[in-house]
């Protein structure tokens, strides 16, 4: 029964659906959003208040935790999941995205990335089979398969052959992670490994820049090999929005029906609104929280910025009619007083909201499809009416 | 009612009572610690977290909220408690202390300071009548005089006159505080009196260093004066602790038997434990919350670093059997791991320990005044133990 993706009702006007996926650790109702725990922690929160926002999963990064503090530690500490007292299902990204990120500090090998670490210099090697053992001495319920995100100014000739790679590293974990049981030595990984406590679930990722051609080939290629679910990865990288929703809808025919669609790293209300109607189950994306912390909140049809003067004497909460624990008990003026002063409180208390207003979107969403009146509820979304007007 | 102290227990064998203090805000059961929220919160914390630790009181601080976001701004949001969310007891300190660490930046003058903002370099000018009027506007339930904390190496002769400046002010602060109903004009500040929703209780501050003359005239001119509680300022500011236990064992005979008495800007365990058997009622500091964000918690008979790196692979709580929530979920291991990040979860859980700590502390020694056994936990308190021994 673990990773069975059910559907219940698909929207009859878009490509919406909603769904039910099941791990380990709990079911996932979809559409949803994956709270980032990047370094096993969502900044500023506890699992209990996530859990009291309604969070069913949440997210944590290979790259980070493989560098600081190791995977082996945290495999002999029980695993993420009780190293971090969240008992809910868990994601671990492979560490892809964030190698690649690191653009001067590494060097792209066919069978792997070798990297300095951003900490202190230290040389790596990451390889498909590394971010595999990797994510299962993690023991995430989810785990990513190793790609390679080109940027989004990529040519189509290397984003051709970062596709390939990612392709091919695709199929390298596949199997490792199909031997997870009876482990073949990784070279230059010598470590014990870890028996796993819980299955865990690999997904592929989906790249190919914004090349119609190039996406269609791999959401083909990734959709053959089978998995119980699929990433679509290299969006929200510095495209356009009218290039991320063309792929998107380009690619949704040649997606496996019947398997969880996972967008990577988008999280802006319009975007996932748009998103949906195009096919995708789940999104994660690190702005909720980090937006708080720069003071920014998510209002009834943009940002806002909580620093700004307007708000000084403003007795009344982030957003009216908010239902979330910063909305219901303090003003705009206190939270502006907060964050000007750099007080933990106000990221915490922007946090809460932020991500409360994520989690109660997606909540509201699905709640749409199953009423039949996500078409509608797509057309009135505040925050696309508010983007659109803003390009005429 | 209000601002009556009530002793229910004292010790037969030290000066330590057990009693409790009614405000308009609820009682304070005493000896208490008051939880430092300076710039009106207490880092890291919630007024829900602080509750449920069981803090029946907390401060803020005159001198910080009158630069930012200024006394007025407060009043119109309805007041300290209503902007900060706190609804239970709550003291607002006069601003001396900061105004007077501030050193080259402020000048003394015989009806005030007059000082230099840290934050903008901008000019002030704090008297006795304002320091009140600010604190009337702030809205907290004990207020406390304009006093000059003369500095832990002051010869005598500075000491004495800084007290007797403090003794002129205290006269002042009451004349102005018991007009707050018909106020005065105060001269430069000519904005609107903001009329009070609750009574508050004024409390004197004790100065004279480390000199027992002194330290006996100053607490004798304070008690005549009759407050409704006294303060003991001027201690925890560089002299040794020794100086520091013998001034409160010279002035307690000389201290209102049945007043409060606090003692401000002290908190660690041990010092607490000897000022209470010296017949403090209420402590205050920042060191358990400031501690925290820097990962020192308080351990079973000492101070303690998450950093250090024997905690690395340690599964055992911070401190064993302790109830607080961090303990009760994490381990060293993941908060050494949250701290090393600077995340601020870390924080987070270090100020739940740390404030559990001393709260529980508090409850610990006012159970035992009311068994008759303080004197013998006194004596067997594993801090007082372990400074000893290091002395030796």
């Amino acid at each position: 029964m673990h990773f069975v993706f059910r559907i219940q009702k698909n929207c009859h006007h878009t490509r919406a659906r909603a769904g039910i996926f099941h791990t380990p650790h709990g079911k996932i109702h979809t559409p949803t959003f994956i709270s980032c725990g990047t370094k096993a922690t969502v900044k500023a929160m506890t699992p209990e208040e996530l859990k009291n926002l309604g969070a069913e999963i949440i997210l944590a990064n290979t790259y980070h935790l493989m560098l600081r503090p190791g995977a082996d530690l945290i495999a002999k500490m029980g695993g993420l999941h009780q190293w971090m007292h969240w008992d809910r299902p868990l994601l671990t990204d492979s560490g892809g995205f964030q190698v690649f990120s690191l653009a001067d500090r590494r060097k792209i090998l066919q069978n792997g990335v070798e990297f300095r670490s951003h900490l202190d210099g230290t040389k790596h090697f990451l390889t498909p089979e590394k971010a595999i053992r990797i994510q299962e001495k993690l023991g995430a319920d989810i785990i990513m398969c190793f790609d390679e995100c080109a940027p989004g100014d990529s040519d189509k000739k290397y984003t051709r052959e970062a596709m390939i790679r990612t392709h091919q590293w695709a199929k390298i974990c596949k199997k490792t992670h199909e031997n997870h049981c009876h482990p073949e030595p990784v070279e230059g990984y010598n470590e014990k490994h870890i028996v796993q406590k819980f299955p865990q679930a690999l997904f592929p990722i989906i790249q190919g820049g914004i090349f119609s051609d190039l996406r269609i080939e791999s959401t083909k290629f990734m959709a053959d090999l089978d998995f119980p679910g699929i990433a679509i990865g290299g969006l929200s990288v510095g495209e356009s929005k009218e290039d991320m929703y063309h792929v998107l809808e380009i690619i949704e025919p040649h997606l496996p029906k019947q398997k969880l669609h996972y967008l990577m790293g988008v999280g802006n209300p319009e975007d996932i609104v748009e998103a949906v109607a195009r096919g995708v189950d789940m999104f994660d994306c690190v702005l909720p929280t980090r937006y708080a912390r720069h003071g920014a909140f998510f209002a009834e049809n943009e940002r806002k910025h909580i620093k700004n003067a307007c708000y000084i004497k403003d007795k009344q909460p982030l957003v009216k009619n908010c239902a979330c624990y910063s909305c219901q008990n303090y003003t705009r003026s206190y939270l502006r007083h907060l964050c000007m002063e750099n007080e933990i409180l106000g990221s915490r208390l922007l946090s809460i909201h932020n991500l409360h207003f994520l989690l109660e979107l997606m909540r509201t969403i699905r709640k749409q499809i199953e009423k039949g009146t996500f078409e509608h509820f797509y057309r009135q979304f505040p925050w696309r009416i508010k983007k659109n007007s803003k390009k005429k």
